[in-house]
C-alpha cells in the first residue's frame, strides 16, 4: 500500500502540479493512521492487556512470579495476535527473585490500629506472628548511639525521622502547558544524557546512617521500619537497603545479588502511621506492634527480556524496536510505572497486525526486565545484540550497524504530547512529518533536548537512535511513580489509546521509510 | 482590666474629643488580645492538645474507649490550667461502645496483597482467622439476585459497584478566595437552619440495596466488603449498616443501639484495592482472602459530654459558651472532624485561664458527643439545660433565658476568616469590633447567611445565637473529613494558633459585654 502509494506520488510529481511538491518522502500514510485509529480507539484492548499486566499478574518486580506471569502473558498474547518470534531473551545474570507471601503490622498498645505499610523488595521476612515493642532510634549525633545499646534486642526500630506531609495546594494532576511545551520546543541540546534520577532527602549523613545500621544488626533488633515520603495512605517501598560503609570501594551489592549479605527485615510505612507511633514513643508510651512477615526468594537466575517482532519484507535485517519496561516495584501494581508502556507498546503492535501491515524492515517490540535496577535489561538487550562503548569509541555488531531506531515509553499513563529529540536534530523533519495527524490533540512538540533514566539510553549510549516521548504528567511525580498506589486507577484511557495509535504510526514510518533514522 | 478602660473611655467621653465618639461599646479590650496572642502564638500548646486527642487517645467513637481516654485527658487538662466545675455530663441513653481489637485482611491468590480497609462502626468481627472466597454481587436488577443463591455461604461479599477515583486536576487544599469571601459578605440570611450533610451516590435504588443485604444474611455469607470512595489508599468507614426495609415506617435503628438486630460483619476497602478484587473476579480468576477481624462492644451506656468553666463575676448566672465535638469516627484518629476544634476550645479556654481572666459571665466550654450519630451531645444539652422547642414555640428554661452565645467549631483544621450569623443581622456590628485585630490575617468577613450541619444548630433551633465559624477548607472535604487518613498530619498548626486566639477573645468580648448577646 504505501509502496503504491510511492509510485503514485512519484508519478504524480512527473506531471509537476508544484503544490504536490510539498509532500514530504516521510509523509504519513494517512489511510493506515486511519486504519490505526478506528482500530485503537473503537476497539481498544488497551485497558484489558492494562489489567492483565497488573490486576492479574503484577507486581512485576524482576524476576519475582508476577514478573514471569505477566512475561507470560504478554507473550501468549502477542503471539495470539500474529507476533512472530515471541521469546524470551536473557539479559545475563539477575539476582534471586523475591516475593511478599504474608504481610501484616498491628499496633496492639496503646491504642489498636493496622498500619498501612510493606516490606522493601528482598528484604528477608520473620518467622511467625511476632509480638514485639517498637523503639525510635532518635539519633542526630554517633553520640546519640550509645544511649540504644542493649536497648534493641527483638525490637522493630524506627529508624529514620518523621517526613510531615504538607496541605496539597498545587493540583496532583497535572498536563503540559503551552508554556512549558514552548520552552522545550526552543530547548537547546544538553550534555545531561543519562539524565538523573529524582533524589529525595537521605535524612542524615551517610556515615552516620550506616552506623545506625550497624548498630541495629548488631544489638539484634527484629525488623527496622522506615517512615516513607507521600501522604494519605500511599507509601513508596523499593529495594532494602543493604548498609554499605561508604568510605568502602568497590561496587555496592545489591539486596538481590547472590551474595547479598545477610540483612535485618526492612518494612516501609506511610507518612501519617510512621509518624504517629513516633509521637507516642516520644510522649514516653509502650507501642506494643504485632508483625506477620512472610517474603519468600526464588533462586539466582538470569534476567529476561520479552522480545517479539512482526518480520520484515525486502529490508527485513534493519530494525525498527520500540519498547517498555515490564519490571516494576512491588508494592502497587507498577501500572504507571510501567505497565502502561508496555501495554501501549503492545497495544501498537496489535494495531500493527490488525492493520495487515508488511512492513519494509522489521518492526521488534522489547519488553525489559531489571530497569528499577539499573536498565539491565536494556542495557543487556543493546550490548548483547547491538553494540558497546568501548573506552571512547563505539563498536557496533553486524546486527548495530542495520539498527534504525528505538522508542521508548515510561514516564507515566499521559498523553504523548511530543518527542525528545536527544540532541538530533536530524530527525526533526521526520517527526514534523508523522506528528501531523496527531497535532490537533495538543502533540506536536519537538525538542532538541535530552531525557533520561530509562530504557533509550542505553541505545542513545552507542549512538543509535533512541527517543522517549514527551508525556503528561498527569500524577506520575506527584503520586504514582513507584508508589504503593501506583495501580490500574492511575491510568487514563483515552490518554493510552491515542497513544498506541501514535506508537505505531512511527513505528510504521520507521520501517517503511527509504533509508535508516539518520544518527547524530 | 476591661471595666477600668470602660470607666476610662466614658470619662475621656464627658471630655468630648469628638474622634473618641467612634469608639465603639463593643470595642476589643486591646491589651487582653495582645496578651492572649502572646501566650497562644509563643507558647501555644494546641498542637500538643490536638496529638493527645488524636494519636495518643483516638479515635474516640462515641462511648468507645477512645473517647472515655480523650475525654479522661480533657478533663484532667483543664482542671490543671484551673477552668472550674469540670465534669461529665450525661446527655442521655446512647448506645453501645465499640472497638476494633484487630483487623487483617490478606489476598493469597490470585496474588498475594495486603487489604487497606477496616471494619465499620458497630459492625461484629468474625471468630478466628478465615480463609475464604470473594465473590462480587454484580446486581443491577432483582432478577440478578437469582444467581447468587446458593453461592454466598461462608464468602467475603464484594457488596457495591467499583467507584473509578478520577486523577485530581484541581488541588486538594485550598483557602477561601476573596471572591468567595465576597460572595457570603453579600449573602442574604438562608432559610436553610439544619443544613444538609454532603451525600454521595447510593450505587443502587433503595429496595434493591436492602434484597441485597437480606440476600448476604439469608445465605449466610461471612462478610459484607463496601469499596470505597477515596484514593490512593484513603477509605471513609462511618457506621455499619442496619439493612432496613425502605418501605417500613418509623425511626430506623442505628448499628448502635441497643436493641440493633443481629447484622453481618461490614468491611470497607480503599477504592483501588476493592476494584483491583472485583476486575480480578470479573475475570473469572479465584480470589482468596484470609480475614482476621475482632471488633468488642462495650455495655449500652448514656452519652455524656465533657463541660468546664471560667466562673463569672457579677454577672455568673449569665453564660458565654464554646465548644467543638470530642467525638469522631473510627478509621484514622479524627484530627480535622474534629480533635481541632476541641484542642483550640481547650487551648482558648488555657489562654482565658493564663490571662488571668475576672470575666463578668460565666465562660463555659462544652466537648459534645454522639455528634456524627446526629448532634446527640449538644441536642441533649441544649434540651437538658436550655429549653426546647414544643410544636412551635420556645420553651427556655431559667439557665436559657439567662443564656448569651454559644460559638462552635466544625469544619476542619483551617484559619478562620469570619462569622456565619445565622440570620441574626443584630450580632453584626458587635463581632465587627471583635474581629478588628484579625482582619490584617485574612478574617474579616460575615456572611448573614447559615451553615448547618453541626452542633450549634441545637442552639440556634431554640432561639438562642449559635454561631460558627468561616473556615479555610484546606483539604476538608477534599480528603480528610470522615477520612481514614484524618490524622494529626492534616493540622495547620499556624491556623490552629490563631483560631484560639480569636476563640478567646470573642468569649471575652461575650462575657463582659454590656448585654447578652442580641438574638434573632
Amino acid at each position: 500500500m504505501k509502496k503504491f502509494r510511492s509510485y503514485l506520488y512519484a508519478a504524480l510529481l512527473m506531471l509537476s502540479a508544484p503544490t504536490l511538491l510539498a509532500q514530504h518522502r516521510d509523509a504519513v500514510d494517512t489511510a493506515l493512521v486511519s486504519k490505526f485509529r478506528k482500530e485503537g480507539l473503537k476497539n481498544s484492548r488497551v485497558m484489558e492487556i492494562l489489567s492483565m499486566l497488573t490486576d492479574m499478574n503484577g507486581p512485576r518486580l524482576t524476576n519475582s512470579p508476577g514478573y514471569k506471569n505477566a512475561a507470560n502473558y504478554a507473550k501468549s498474547a502477542l503471539e495470539g495476535w500474529g507476533v512472530g518470534n515471541v521469546h524470551f531473551d536473557s539479559f545475563g545474570p539477575f539476582g534471586r527473585g523475591w516475593f511478599v507471601k504474608k504481610f501484616s503490622l498491628q499496633v496492639m498498645a496503646p491504642v489498636y490500629f493496622s498500619v498501612i505499610g510493606y516490606p522493601k523488595a528482598w528484604s528477608p521476612g520473620v518467622k511467625g506472628t511476632h509480638k514485639t515493642e517498637a523503639i525510635y532510634l532518635d539519633v542526630k549525633t554517633e553520640e546519640d548511639l550509645e544511649k540504644y545499646k542493649g536497648k534493641l534486642k527483638g525490637k522493630i526500630v524506627l529508624f529514620d525521622f518523621p517526613i510531615m506531609p504538607k496541605p496539597a495546594f498545587k493540583p496532583d494532576a497535572t498536563r503540559l502547558t503551552d508554556s512549558t511545551l514552548l520552552k522545550m520546543a526552543n530547548a537547546a541540546a544538553s550534555n545531561r544524557s543519562g539524565g538523573s534520577r529524582r533524589r529525595f532527602a537521605a535524612g542524615a549523613p551517610e556515615m552516620l546512617t550506616y552506623k545506625k545500621w550497624r548498630l541495629c544488626e548488631s544489638e539484634g533488633a527484629l525488623a527496622v521500619m522506615e517512615g516513607s515520603r507521600g501522604s494519605y495512605g500511599t507509601f513508596y517501598a523499593s529495594a532494602a537497603t543493604v548498609p554499605t560503609d561508604p568510605t568502602a570501594t568497590g561496587a555496592r551489592v545489591s539486596a538481590q545479588a547472590d551474595n547479598a549479605p545477610e540483612i535485618l527485615p526492612q518494612i516501609v510505612v506511610a507518612a501519617e502511621h510512621y509518624n504517629r507511633l513516633v509521637r507516642q514513643l516520644q510522649q514516653g508510651l509502650t507501642v506494643k506492634l504485632e508483625l506477620a512477615m512472610e517474603t519468600e526468594f526464588t533462586k539466582p537466575e538470569d534476567g529476561f527480556n520479552v522480545i517479539g517482532e512482526i518480520p520484515g519484507t525486502d529490508k527485513k535485517e534493519e530494525v525498527v524496536m520500540f519498547g517498555a519496561h515490564l519490571d516494576s516495584w512491588h508494592s502497587g501494581t507498577g501500572t504507571t510505572d510501567n505497565a502502561v508502556g508496555v501495554a501501549i507498546c503492545m497495544e501498537a503492535m496489535r494495531l500493527l497486525k490488525a492493520a495487515g501491515v508488511q512492513p519494509s524492515r522489521t518492526i521488534r517490540i522489547g519488553l525489559w526486565g531489571g530497569e528499577e535496577q539499573g536498565l539491565l535489561g536494556s542495557t543487556g538487550y543493546v550490548k548483547k545484540h547491538l553494540g558497546e562503548r568501548v573506552a571512547d569509541s563505539v563498536k557496533l555488531t553486524a546486527e548495530g550497524e542495520k539498527f534504525s531506531v528505538y522508542f521508548n515509553t515510561d514516564n507515566g499513563g499521559g498523553r504523548w504530547r511530543g518527542v525528545y529529540l536527544q540532541g538530533n536534530e536530524n530527525v526533526r523533519p521526520i517527526f514534523r512529518e508523522w506528528l501531523k495527524p496527531f497535532e490537533k490533540d495538543g502533540t506536536s512538540t519537538l525538542s532538541l533536548s535530552n531525557t533520561g533514566s530509562t530504557d533509550h539510553i542505553p541505545f542513545d549510549n552507542v549512538g543509535l537512535p533512541g527517543f522517549q516521548f514527551i508525556t503528561d504528567p498527569i500524577e506520575y511525580f506527584a503520586r504514582s511513580w513507584h508508589s504503593s498506589m501506583d495501580m490500574y486507577e492511575r491510568a487514563v484511557e483515552a490518554d493510552l489509546k491515542q497513544n498506541a495509535v501514535m506508537l505505531a504510526t512511527f513505528a510504521i514510518g520507521a520501517a517503511n521509510r527509504e533509508g535508516l533514522m539518520p544518527r547524530k
